[in-house]
């Protein structure tokens, strides 16, 4: 939206060139599952050949999981004002559990859709809202309980499983030593489930035992389905939303796409600015994307901002006006409970939950349990007429190293445990938030507390942030955290941005928070010995090794930047077909020499069979050879 | 030097006003030791009121460890022309076992004083040489192992020592709850020897023991001493250095106090281009760091880039050179042994040190072990003559996730474990440095491995990395694996810059290095528990949790992208004494709510010594007050 047209339905048409665009050297791949309505999306990163003296060697596409959406494929056609295609419609069809309704349920979803003022900025092609039957159940959960496989599941089996399925077709092992593309370190998973291959009855089960969700409302068709489960790829979340400051209906659409671009997996909308009803609709139309919110926020604004006043009836017509929508998990600070609130009295940093903070000031006031707390049983009816997820907010979450650990955290985590028995007991899905500010050493505790209180239902948690005192870098001091407590357990990790302390992010900042957390959440899975993880790192760093410049750029986390830095010393094209780079020039070049040490060990080895590991048989030979051989420093290229 | 005069020497007489100014803010502090020319320099960080219905209440001023030298000390005359004052020259002379030689002793030091084409690039004030008179050592290791505690030990003291003397001096226990600005969680230090409070003896013991180093040539008597151990705090080192590519000497003079200004500990100068002698003295000079160097390239360029054609003699000839320039450390990769080479060739990435590499070439073109090796000894007899510390180079660090913790690795570790032990016998100084790629669950095996095999000499990583994927952004890949290396007890943590891979860091790149490495480091030395540590934590916490926004700033490692990033959003000044930030606005303040809940909960206390722990007495009279005292949501500014 670089030119701003003056109405705003015709800025909001298309993305910004910037956001929308095919990763270089990539092709979107669908790969179909056992109905043809089943096609995973997958990126294909092509590789250039490796040039030796004996000829070209071909290199492997390598694929990886994708969650760029329609917004990365050229082939698309997207308007975002119709929004994207509902892909799951036949699926939630087929169920034949649910039913249209007529209007929106919600009061306040009726008002707004008959509000002039804001007629303008209203998403045209409303759907009507959909359902559960009188009666029925239609979450992930109560289907795999019931031994269903649904298309979901298998739509996920096949996107987690995608590295493991490419090794096979390229007859990798994953056993062999380091000269095998598959090779991978086995890893530590303090006692995670992680199969060899993952299959649709894997996921169905992983689901009917809690320690997975799949978010997904019946309302949000257009979702390219994605699983939370410690015994599957980390995933992340970014966080965006507009502010009673800042911020626009076209500029959080942008951030949407934009996040999905450098890989969320999924997006909270933290809007508590203007029009929230109407941006959130923008938003989950045009989002393949699980969209999470913290529905208290708006019932918030709902009561002019008086905390007090909010009441279970205001907030229960939330819960149904945006479940209708198609938010796929809301966040709920049902652990706060009002003998908690003292606990947080002495600490350096309180409460800095906003949700927390609301529901504290709440049950102060009135002197009694949350509605959250006293009505949860009520709000499981509600998800589960929708597939909502829980995502049971840590109220209480410390907001410094010193707060870590503190007798109020684990009170409300406790807390948390005991609600998502009562969730689980309505088949509703859910999850589990965490913190917040804990130093390295403190971290561990976090995760084991969380798996043994809440029965290995998915941990999401906030970092944590590692240290206070780098304002302005704190997507660096959380993701040392993130990346450690997603090496342990944790499900998915929410992003924290350059930002976080000072300001509202910018598209820069989501970039900078998502690549900190693309690389934790990596990192974590290669730690835990995910299968197939390490194919990438693996390619990449054979590339780097060869000097395939484009090709290390190109099975990067953001090839954009990386080229960027790469011209920045070496611009000209020569520079990206060099034997050298820019750090070393050709002299010193590390690499090089290596790759000499190896050429000649492989010569030597195959002319006269003396094994490379044969040392004192075969060295002085080696060196004559190696001398008379020109001691050369340069391949032709 | 934003202007760019013609001339060399008019160009570089002053640094550019961006590295060259002084912290907002803060008060360059010395503290004077036993003897008046013992003057530790702090950075004290002075923070506003908090602003209380009862009054002002003062908070105390913050000291930190400081490494910008005079260069952020407004009262301090700087002429990088002249160099910086040489403060240790008294405690040299005073020794009396080093002499003044009259000339370089170097055949290619002499060479570049008579070059007539480099003249004009030259360093005017050209000290003579020092050198250990004969059968003298002059190493700190040395002196340690006699008893003696030297000026440069009680400095180091002093400065280590910092924020426990501040907590004594403000009379905060660090034993309290968290209301106490010096209350800290106890840490997890995986059997390191961290005393309550760093003394003189204690630095002495540890220097003794060889479990820390002081890197300081007594040809660099402008160090501000500084110590490297697992029992100090955690440092970080930054590589500096033109290459055949790119790169000035101002520039890389500028780099050296720009990484001084954002915390770096000490600096390599890697420089592989041009008059890399002329460019290090400039650097040396001008440096209150020690400096760090890999003689090895230097030594490659005078045999014109042939890795076969090194010498001893040319070696020998190096160190001394650098030596007598005041060289505080030099990394040799004297582990490199000939068997150990074949056990590269099936890495995915070979050899990536570029000084291993060139040693490996040598072993396989020559058929014997390297220089280095055998002459080792002879190395440790100029080391101790002019007391350079041995940064015992990893040669054959893994290059990629897939050669981390490799049979080659390994075998290099134990011989750098063997040289370390002759290493003491001549009491020369030594640490070791480590890798380099490796996953996160297999970081504690090196530093264990480490800590077995060199008897807890100090270990000197670069990162580790933690994945391959993410060029562009491996200050953060790496930055994980630092902090969780410095808290199993690495003593020093080389930077990694964004331009990792891809090019030569230019000023930015240096600073985004430093400062994940300083959160990297801090990270650490909170989760060892290092005595003092979470001080900086709690005061910039309180001051976020009461809105002291500039102090905010202040206390943090970066104040100017602090600062910068909280005025996007909320630039106004009145933005900076704002009782909210951009995030929430006004009434959603989680902070702001949560502060009520203490003041509420502590005029309950107050009024009727109803604890607040004592809840169920005190809530319903708790709620009913809160009531109708008006609820309100703001205080007065």
């Amino acid at each position: 939206m670089s030119a701003k047209p003056e109405h705003f339905l015709d800025r909001i048409t298309e993305l910004d060139d910037r956001t929308r665009y095919e990763f270089s050297s990539s092709g979107k791949v669908y790969v179909q599952g056992s109905r043809t309505d089943i096609q995973v999306p997958m990126r294909e990163i092509r590789q250039s050949d490796t040039l030796t003296e004996k000829g070209n060697e071909s290199n492997p596409a390598i694929r990886v999981y994708d969650t760029s959406g329609l917004y990365s494929d050229p082939s698309a056609h997207v308007d975002l004002r119709t929004g994207l295609p509902a892909i799951r419609a036949p699926w939630i069809d087929e169920r034949d559990d649910t039913e249209l309704l007529t209007g929106v349920s919600s009061e306040f979803g009726r008002q707004r859709q008959n509000d002039v003022q804001t007629a303008h900025l209203r998403f045209e092609h409303l759907h009507k809202p959909r359902r559960a039957k009188a009666g029925a159940n239609v979450t992930q959960l109560h289907y795999a309980r019931q031994g269903i496989i649904t298309p979901e599941m298998e739509f996920i089996a096949i996107r987690e499983n995608m590295s493991i399925a490419q090794m096979q077709q390229q007859q990798l092992t994953g056993k062999g030593d380091v000269t095998d593309l598959g090779f991978q370190h086995p890893g530590q998973s303090f006692g995670a489930a992680i199969p060899k291959e993952i299959t649709p009855e894997f996921v169905r089960d992983e689901v009917a035992r809690g320690r997975a969700i799949i978010p997904m409302n019946i309302n949000h068709p257009e979702i390219e389905p994605m699983i939370i489960g410690r015994n599957f790829l980390t995933k992340v979340n970014a966080n965006i939303g507009n502010s009673a400051v800042t911020s626009s209906i076209e500029e959080e659409v942008e951030k949407l796409a934009w996040s999905a671009r450098w890989g969320a997996d999924t997006v909270m909308d933290l809007s508590t600015g203007k029009n929230i009803h109407e941006t959130r609709e923008w938003i989950i139309r045009n989002s393949m994307l699980p969209i999470g919110t913290v529905p208290i926020y708006q019932a918030l604004e709902k009561v002019g901002g008086v905390a007090e006043d909010l009441t279970w009836e205001i907030f229960r017509d939330t819960l149904i006006e945006q479940a209708e929508q198609g938010v796929d998990y809301f966040t709920i600070h049902a652990g706060v409970l009002l003998r908690y609130v003292p606990m947080t009295a002495k600490r350096v940093t309180g409460i800095v939950s906003r949700g927390g903070s609301i529901m504290a000031k709440w049950c102060l006031s009135h002197h009694k349990e949350s509605f959250l707390y006293t009505h949860f049983e009520d709000i499981c009816e509600i998800m589960k007429a929708y597939d909502v997820s829980f995502s049971l907010g840590d109220g209480l979450r410390p907001g410094s190293i010193a707060d870590a650990n503190d007798e109020a955290q684990f009170a409300e985590l406790e807390t948390l445990g005991e609600l998502t028995k009562i969730a689980w007991k309505h088949d509703v899905q859910c999850m589990i938030e965490g913190p917040g500010h804990v130093p390295m050493h403190m971290i561990k505790e976090n995760m084991d507390k969380q798996l043994e209180v809440c029965a290995e239902a998915p941990f999401y948690t906030l970092g944590p942030l590692t240290t206070d005192i780098a304002p302005g870098y704190d997507h660096i001091t959380s993701g040392i955290g993130a990346a450690m407590i997603g090496w342990f357990g944790c499900a998915m990790l929410c992003y924290v941005t350059p930002k976080e302390h000072l300001g509202l992010p910018d598209k820069q900042d989501v970039k900078e928070g998502l690549m900190a957390y693309k690389i934790a959440a990596h990192a974590a899975d290669l730690a835990k010995g995910h299968p197939g993880a390490q194919l990438r790192d693996n390619a990449l760093s054979k590339a780097r090794f060869e000097f395939r410049w484009e090709d290390q750029f190109n099975l990067g986390l953001d090839p954009d930047t990386a080229r960027a830095y790469h011209d920045e010393t070496l611009p000209k094209e020569s520079g990206k077909v060099a034997h050298f780079c820019s750090m070393c020039g050709p002299k010193f070049c590390s690499m090089k020499i290596s790759q000499e040490v190896r050429d000649f060990a492989a010569a030597q080895e195959a002319a006269d069979g003396v094994g490379i590991v044969d040392v004192d048989a075969g060295m002085e030979q080696m060196a004559e050879e190696y001398n008379k051989t020109g001691r050369q420093l340069y391949h032709k290229v």
